[in-house]
């Protein structure tokens, strides 16, 4: 069984999650807090990151990295495929994956998770409310090029579902989680994650509680 | 043809045009300087990054990010595989690119170009040598980890040449360009550099100068 080292609120375990949901790979979850540098953990994956993925009884060599663990799965696993088309989509889809996890990430989920999670766990300060006001007005620029995108089509990378879209809800799920979305003004993407926020895949992350945060009520409503 | 945008000193470009050497793929380069967010780039990149490569003669959709651009090539171009192996050793190649990618990027190039070329062509501000000196501390701490790398094994995923080679010695070729690289006591990595350096698809980079900032002395010489 494939052991994954994450924590609640990591937007990367989460897209690997959503893609081992997909594809019905089952999987054990290892609490990992990154942010505590424990020598173990550094030890297996020198960027000091999660998700890392083991399978003791295989003997493979840890998988780190969420985008390397989710092509091994692509290339692995051959139900539920999130890596579609000609190779121009496969391209635009992989240039979404990266928008969300760079980009995405970097505007908006790493500073709400900076500000109220990491500060409010560990290391006890009070939250930037400057850094967290530009995180928001971020994600409402994010949502207006998610909501062009799927102006154009049912899903972010073009007419099937792909790695593009679990890419995006992990990230808004955490953004979300945090009380970084507004949803006010949204409604094509507030439409696209409803629809994936009812999939059995995505059941499981909107379940899960990190210790000391509450969601806002609308979180883990699929009609919100 | 291909064209692809990018400026000489763009690690990522670096990565790109490696691969197309190595692929015997023809492209024309068109000067890009993402600093400058040029209305027509962003328009064409929301990123407002380099690379991105476009075949106007194909009609084809420009493809940004620089691993989504090497992914495609992986795919429609058989010559010169750089995604080999079992899918394990491919994820450990992915995993490196995203580690040379993204954490040498952080530490090191990504300071140097901003102290060393940005701040001498664009905004003319003095650099911060505090941060020079940070670059340079880590920049001795990742060649570490490659000499540790290539002691194990010939190349930076194990005993084959692969995109982790290419995107190590991109990100490492401009941060050595920009002086941020102290060779001594690097001998495992100098040697797999001196091995780079040789071969025909790094000669066009070696060659190029980025205007006003002249390279060291031993940059382009391949027995440093």
């Amino acid at each position: 069984m494939w052991q994954l080292y994450q924590f609640p609120l990591c937007p990367f375990s989460r897209k690997v999650r959503l893609l081992l949901g997909e594809k019905g790979v089952g999987y054990d979850l290892v609490r990992e807090s990154p942010w505590l540098r424990r020598d173990e953990f550094i030890d297996m994956n020198p960027a000091g990151q999660t998700p890392v993925m083991t399978d003791p009884e295989r003997g493979l060599k840890p998988l780190m990295d969420s985008t390397a663990i989710c092509e091994y799965l692509e290339e692995t696993v051959e139900k539920a495929a999130m890596l579609n088309g000609s190779a121009a989509y496969r391209a635009e889809t992989r240039r979404l994956v990266v928008w969300f996890d760079t980009h995405f990430f970097h505007d908006i989920t790493a500073p709400l998770l900076h500000e109220r999670m990491i500060k409010r766990i560990f290391t006890k300060e009070t939250p930037d409310s400057k850094a967290l006001r530009e995180a928001m007005k971020a994600a409402v620029r994010h949502l207006d090029y998610t909501d062009y995108l799927l102006d154009h089509s049912n899903w972010m990378a073009g007419s099937t579902m792909s790695m593009a879209d679990l890419a995006a809800a992990a990230q808004i799920s955490v953004a979300d989680y945090l009380g970084g979305i507004d949803w006010k003004n949204h409604e094509q993407t507030a439409k696209w994650y409803r629809g994936l926020k009812s999939r059995p895949s995505f059941r499981p992350l909107l379940s899960e509680r990190m210790e000391g945060i509450a969601p806002p009520k609308h979180y883990d409503d699929v009609d919100f």
